[in-house]
């Protein structure tokens, strides 16, 4: 009989799997029946733009965490999938920065081309899954229909991403502040805080960015709070780090060296949450965000029920391609191509990869870290094996640019792994380019 | 063997519920065994003021609509407990449109007399329900502990409200708009649109309460938008009242018209939706917001399956009394003193109370509609029988009072039908009153 597959979100992660599949089916293959469960009424996961936050027309958390303006913040030669290059898509290489629209655009037309979109369950949530006799129970709700249903599934495949639940801790004062408090998951417009003061807690990506966002958008000034460490670069003069919040009072806003700032609002950049609320504890991953994630034997089948598989749950330098990677792995252990080992080989796996990530320095050792985990998975599987050491080089690159200069370094190029051609300059600095529509980025 | 209740909330209705058990316990009746699940970490339901919106700390919804400055926007007179009247809490009688700290205060003040807190388990989100074999399989996760588990009950009571659950329209334009766009269910204070052009959608209580606080707090101007008709309160001069938006472009708001305004701030008060994500079809209640809803025999047992009821689902007249009027029924059900009919008998009593209230021709009619209902409950059981007349009575005099003045009914007072006492003109009109605590509320 053939096997039942539950994929369960049509995000970056979810299209790489079904993707996956169809290029085995395109082979020859005999691959089994995918289901696709999504949340959204289009694919593109974070990427699949919306203005809602909060809670959705159909009363489900909302899964994006995505805001207007959005440029990638790291080059796209880092994720560009080995099967389906930039220039393919586009006709022609493009810049190394691409807004949000440019890469939803990316990311849709490889799975349009694979003609996977009949696979999948739009407006369809996971309300929860159980493992009963060898096989796992699936009950979904079809939200436009308000009506649940439970389907029986041999595989799941877990792909709800880890960038859609935020962490949002409490501080003394702000059930009186007097303006918004919001998380980062939350922020749709900088618009919104253009002449504030802006307070934004964390030093993470969210933070850099959102801060950037407001800043070239019109704030009157950013001050950023952080726990451990200023993030350190040559920010505007209309920019400060300060450490750790410790409340506010009022509009007026405190942190640990006794200083404070009045505040028009505040963002928290605190990070997100793995978030599983459909899996019972049996099933559920429970891991930091780290590169060696726990309980993931190869970062992607669970040691507990090898049945089950989870796909980009890793804290990420790649993304895309590692996602591909992970799928076509995946795919291989359902086809039977690959064996998976014993628990305890298991074990040692996700252990061994815990200390290899622990031993690593700094963020050169963990981009190269995770570089060689793709080459790992991709060496197993038919994935086009690609010049990981070219995309490790891209990253470093734009780490040193980002030094160089926090609001210059999206002007830089860099050179595809995959099709071997140059970026071109984009015809516009980052921080006078206000319209980020996909017809303007590729005006190059 | 004792039964086993789920309560599923700790709000209005959930603490209705464990009252009304601990009530018949104190009076020497054997109870069952009753476990209140409630997500939030304290009792109270919306009226447990959180500055969290969209997702909570543990990645649930946010239960709570509640916001700053919020003041009853009915009289007191008509949601005073049977069994606890304003003047043993506070020890006298007080205003009648107290603010959230002073109603939250005394819901607080008949459960903690009653010593219930131990039924509950805070931070317990449930996950899922099933019928199997006669039960319910109740799976809920301890949110703390990240532990899930599943618990089996003989009954079932949904008390988990349905003014949590936010019904978000959209409109073209939205997903351009250079400010925020926000459902009610997020607005928290309204020092946040001080100064600022407000756009507001819907004409139920929240666009009147909430445009109502924006314009107390200082709002440059409120513009209220409807769908079928304005509100037609006697507004201030920098409040107006228009049709139906159609999109917006930019920040320009455009009407059905052809009228446009520059606007902030959106925020669409468009009403709540019923949203039970932890209930399957055959036990999951489907009904509009109305005083006669779908599917329950005496509007709590479950017509389909009368071992499951629900609290509170109705249209809201009536408050708290009628949780109250509801959960002894549920109880004297649960415990053998009423007997549910057959099935014939249930439906033809839900399509009495519709064709009934569909008969109803206005807001008095809906009012007294929803008095007897009370009142036939309250005969089936010992809850302390009320003036429910008066009651009815005050909602007829608040109704004029807020036509005579939409800013200033709250100045009014009325009798209770408990005590019989007057209550006390408060100390300062509501216009001017901007410290809304429960201290400064009580020093009439």
């Amino acid at each position: 009989m053939t096997k039942r597959i539950a994929v369960i979100g049509a995000g970056p992660s979810g299209l790489a799997q079904l993707r996956a599949f169809q290029s085995a089916a395109a082979q020859g293959a005999d691959i089994p029946e995918i289901v696709c469960f999504e949340k959204q009424s289009n694919w593109g996961g974070l990427w699949n733009y919306t203005w809602r936050t909060g809670l959705d027309e159909y009363g489900e958390p909302v899964h994006g965490s995505m805001y207007r303006y959005l440029w990638s913040n790291g080059p796209k030669e880092g994720l560009e999938f080995a099967d389906y290059s930039f220039e393919e898509h586009f006709g022609k290489q493009i810049a190394s920065y691409p807004p949000r629209a440019v890469l939803f655009d990316y990311i849709q037309g490889r799975v349009q081309k694979a003609g996977v979109r009949d696979w999948i369950k739009f407006e369809h949530a996971v309300r929860w899954v159980e493992k009963e006799d060898g096989t796992f129970n699936v009950t979904v709700c079809n939200l436009p229909e308000d009506h649940t249903y439970t389907e029986v599934f041999d595989h799941v495949i877990v792909c709800n991403g880890h960038f859609s639940t935020p962490n949002v801790p409490q501080f003394d004062g702000f059930e009186s502040f007097k303006g918004r408090v919001l998380h980062a998951h939350d922020f749709r417009d900088a618009m919104e805080f253009k002449d504030k003061d802006i307070l934004i807690v964390g030093t993470s990506y969210s933070a850099e960015d959102i801060g950037s966002q407001c800043w070239k958008y019109g704030a009157k000034s950013i001050t950023v709070s952080h726990r451990t460490a200023a993030m350190g670069y040559d920010w505007p003069d209309n920019w400060a780090e300060v450490p750790l919040l410790t409340h506010v009072d009022g509009n007026t806003a405190h942190f640990k060296d006794g200083t404070s700032r009045d505040v028009d609002a505040v963002i928290l950049c605190t990070g997100y949450k793995h978030h599983f609320p459909f899996l019972p504890d049996a099933l559920r991953l429970k891991t930091a965000n780290r590169l060696a994630t726990s309980d993931l034997y190869k970062g992607v089948a669970y040691v507990h029920d090898p049945d089950l598989f989870y796909i980009g749950m890793q804290d990420q330098w790649f993304t895309f391609n590692m996602f591909d990677a992970q799928a076509w792995w995946a795919r291989d252990v359902i086809m039977g191509r690959i064996a998976i080992p014993d628990h305890a080989t298991m074990e040692a796996d996700v252990a061994d990869r815990i200390a290899r990530e622990d031993a690593g320095e700094d963020d050169y050792d963990a981009i190269w870290y995770q570089g060689d985990y793709i080459k790992e998975l991709v060496a197993e599987t038919d994935y086009p094996s690609f010049d990981l050491e070219g995309a490790c080089q891209a990253f470093k690159a734009w780490k040193g640019h980002k030094k160089q200069g926090i609001m210059t370094f999206r002007d830089n190029g860099y050179k595809s792994v995959i099709t071997g051609t140059m970026a071109p300059k984009h015809h516009t600095p980052w921080i006078d380019a206000l319209d980020d529509s996909l017809s303007e980025y590729l005006k190059n």
